[in-house]
């Protein structure tokens, strides 16, 4: 069964996370079929461990992670692809993939373009 | 005359950057009238003030600026509203705005929504 993990770099202003939480409620609302969880790399939860095995606990077996970053600096070329692989480690059964940053996007960059230009 | 200013984080790879170069040179492509700098909170230049010295240095005296952030935590609630404070007090004769954070925005959470039910 697949599914769908949006990551994001989490913070500590708990209202930092509402976009993310409306990503999570408009995937459901249009893919109620494919499971969502959200996952942060620090300051807020689920880890992407925790994540992983929500998911997994729920019969989750291939997972695509989303990283809703911007740019691939450190925390996604160094510190993402450590965690990937830890959970790969403690989820062997589980088929784990991740996409490019979503600001690699082409719709996504011209979405914010748009989103400039109705506010001029 | 209107300029944008396209307002992202910053990051110590260079290489974060990447998708903000593409977003300025899409800006310029689609809007050649309309000036479009980058600027950044920290760990890359220009900072957000360099940016409206340099595009006030273009002749322009209306500026919005895009926080191209994804949530809105202490970053754009806290840190941002001082520098644009001081951007005003510095350029008094210049008219300033901000729109909210792109991830406020439906249209780039779709985008985001779409790039994720690709990747499956």
């Amino acid at each position: 069964m697949k599914a769908i993990i949006l990551f994001g770099h989490g913070a500590r202003d708990p209202r930092w996370r509402e976009p993310f939480d409306r990503l999570a409620s408009l995937w459901q609302m249009q893919h109620p079929d494919i499971l969502v969880e959200l996952a942060f790399l620090e300051m807020m939860q689920p880890s992407l461990e925790q994540a992983v095995a929500s998911l997994v606990a729920k019969g989750a077996n291939e997972l695509t992670i989303v990283p809703v970053f911007f740019g691939q600096g450190g925390h996604l070329r160094n510190d993402f692809p450590l965690l990937l692989e830890e959970c790969r480690v403690k989820f062997p059964n589980v088929q784990l993939r991740a996409t490019s940053a979503v600001g690699d996007d082409d719709a996504v960059l011209q979405a914010i373009v748009d989103f400039g230009a109705r506010a001029l």
